[in-house]
């Protein structure tokens, strides 16, 4: 990791050091538009055939069945189920707090204003491929679906998919498996084909291919809203002198495992632990299976050396983490200078790993910035907030005249008369 | 209106009669990018420049000051104020109710996991100009924003700016009125000048030009966030044999008038109210200043009669409308089969314009068929949710085994070894 001194860089330079690499485009756009296109004309058998020349599966229906999800959780280790079951509870438990209460208030009497909540109907799941089956996001992902009340919940993964995704994804509820992965498995839920279900929304992480075609999805009224702008992994440590150097070590090492372009960060008022995290990430990094990975992350890394803990605060606010760690000798009074995070961590016995399997917060979070305006995720993004509202004659007789006047005033004469009608009705009925 | 039988349709004619038209693309795409990067490149001075040229307003500075904000004030009759007054009241009272409350839940003994909210810093309001002055889109974007607890809220229109808009935004409490119409405005706010405030979300209608600017500034992580997709005012009025024909014409011009792209439509079962409103319409169409605009959508529109009021919430959750109005017997008792709508309204001495204007609910509502994912726009919507979350080491022992196991399973050793570490030091200190 580099260090830089953040009292001996002007504006210029402490936005340069905060800046992400740019995002690679990849040019995509055109392969992608493409596979869009093939699989809204072609359906289920451009499905099978797109599965077969990306994937390398032969596969003669894109649907699992309920034999092969029955099989798929028999070869599921017991010790595994027990801790997703943890994993669930927690996650459940979390989330089902987060289940609104509709709001009904009489603005005036007479004039009734309610805010309801409805679940988003058919909701479409995303899941990477891999050597590791990632069964967290499966979980993340299609718990709050669930809870939300979303009536159909469908999930993609390429194949071959592994037991222990298929095991998770049926034991949260999901209704459909489709052995789809990439721009196809976007396309196919945005605009549906014979077996895939046409959803509304599209959730989870992907390669540049999934990133770009869930972008182009978005963008088609026709096609499916998505969860959040995605962006590589990130974490930003605020650490002062009493942190234990080989746990900050271990959470920096746990974010640069992700990929080479994960961003980390340590900002801490203490030369002397920065100088140990240093050598606590060396002992560390030799022995991780990721090191190569993780090595590259951590040459694009930085530790600024700041004052003290209140402009460590302003340094992380100013960059917006999508995980941010506090380990410092009273975490929880950092807490009301902390904004722009995804989702925080608080203290020596809170790794970020908690959050990303078990604690019961949802590990999808906004990167790149995006944690400016963007949420964590939550049972909010399955569902959608309208509102309702009904006036007696009484309501209408109290705020009729205003409105009419406003509406004069905006010369909108048809919204005015909608009023003036009915006031001159009610005039005649007294 | 077209009259068309729901059930002579078949179902390709029913999506057909539902679509909406294409919206025009108008090959802006390029002459806004064109705007936006000289607004980043220039400045105020490029801001002025094209205020110049596409408003034809010479003015020296771009923000209003405070006397010129006094001395519109001053201008405003009385009587407008005090129908402002009423609108703020009940729009305050029904946007306060939604602050929510931060949840904090033990999902086990020693895991605490927490929601927040807080607001979000920087927005920027815009708000159209032309020959009548939209003060209750000053209002409905203005009033959550301050109540949301936005830092620094500020507002663009084009010049002039009419007097009644700048009395709203200032009592409102917006901090800065900006003289800036169209994509420059919106460049404006996303990027930052010499005078306008960089801003995090921007929000608010606008034609052709504003709404490019903002679908492109919302694309760059460098821009800003927008509200949400923009497309033409709709109208959706179901309603039975028992309903007042006057009412439901006056409601569905008062849709009609705002543009000729406006989509209205009528649901009924009732063959005889569907005649009756056909003639209201033409006795109310013939005294309205915006006939011609009027008369353009309606010859756009459609009734449908069905079969009954169960099959005309099927239609309406079909289109998804922006406004939706149920004008029968018992209106309420639709409510739980109705879904996919930006606002319902309930009732004969319920109509749009109130919702528009002063009921308290926000105007500001999914068209085009986003009702289907996005929400109406609230208190919400200036606010951002994190998580935090705090174990003990009690906590760690009880979940620290399951997140190793679930960590290991996804390869990511680091995550796993971000416990362990931990695990091992409490096992030595007891």
């Amino acid at each position: 990791m580099k260090t830089l001194d953040w009292n001996q860089l002007n504006g210029q330079a402490r936005a340069d050091a905060l800046r992400r690499p740019a995002l690679e485009n990849s040019g995509r756009e055109a392969q992608v538009a493409d596979i869009i296109a093939r699989v809204r004309g072609g359906g289920d058998a451009t499905l099978l055939e797109l599965t077969r020349a990306f994937d390398k599966a032969e596969r003669s229906s894109l649907q699992l069945t309920e034999a092969e999800i029955k099989a798929a959780g028999q070869r599921v280790d017991q010790e595994l189920k027990d801790a997703i079951e943890l994993a669930i509870d927690n996650i459940s438990a979390f989330h089902s707090a987060q289940l609104p209460a509709p709001i009904s208030l009489d603005t005036r009497p007479g004039v009734r204003c309610e805010l309801r909540y409805q679940a988003i109907e058919k909701v479409g799941l995303y899941v990477p491929g891999g050597s590791a089956p990632l069964v967290s996001t499966v979980m993340m992902l299609a718990i709050p679906a669930r809870l939300a009340g979303c009536e159909r919940v469908v999930l993609c993964s390429p194949p071959p998919i592994n037991d222990a995704i298929i095991y998770t994804a049926h034991r949260c509820g999901v209704d459909a498996i489709y052995t789809l992965g990439g721009a196809q498995a976007v396309a196919a839920m945005a605009y549906g084909s014979e077996t895939v279900t046409k959803v509304d929304k599209i959730f989870g992480p992907g390669n540049t291919w999934v990133t770009e075609a869930k972008r182009q999805v978005a963008a088609d009224v026709d096609g499916a809203a998505i969860d959040m702008p995605a962006g590589p992994s990130e974490v930003l440590v605020i650490a002062d002198g009493t942190a234990d150097a080989d746990f900050i070590a271990a959470d920096l090492l746990s974010q640069a495992e992700h990929g080479p372009d994960s961003q980390v960060i340590l900002v801490t008022p203490s030369r002397p632990l920065a100088e140990r995290v240093e050598q606590a990430l060396a002992r560390q990094l030799a022995q991780l299976s990721r090191k190569d990975i993780a090595t590259q992350a951590l040459a694009e890394s930085v530790t600024f050396i700041c004052d003290d803990l209140a402009q460590a605060a302003a340094i992380s606010n100013a960059y917006a983490p999508e995980h941010l760690i506090v380990q410092t000798a009273e975490p929880r009074l950092l807490l009301p200078s902390l904004r722009n995070a995804g989702s925080i961590f608080l203290g020596a016995w809170t790794p970020e790993s908690v959050g990303d399997y078990a604690s019961g917060t949802n590990h999808t979070l906004p990167t790149y910035g995006y944690a400016r305006t963007y949420s964590s995720l939550g049972l909010a993004d399955y569902q959608r907030r309208f509102t309702v509202q009904e006036l007696s004659p009484e309501g209408l007789l109290a705020i009729g005249p205003a409105v009419e006047l406003l509406a004069a005033t905006e010369t909108l004469d048809a919204h005015k008369n909608a009023v003036s009608l009915r006031l001159a009705k009610l005039e005649k009925q007294q």
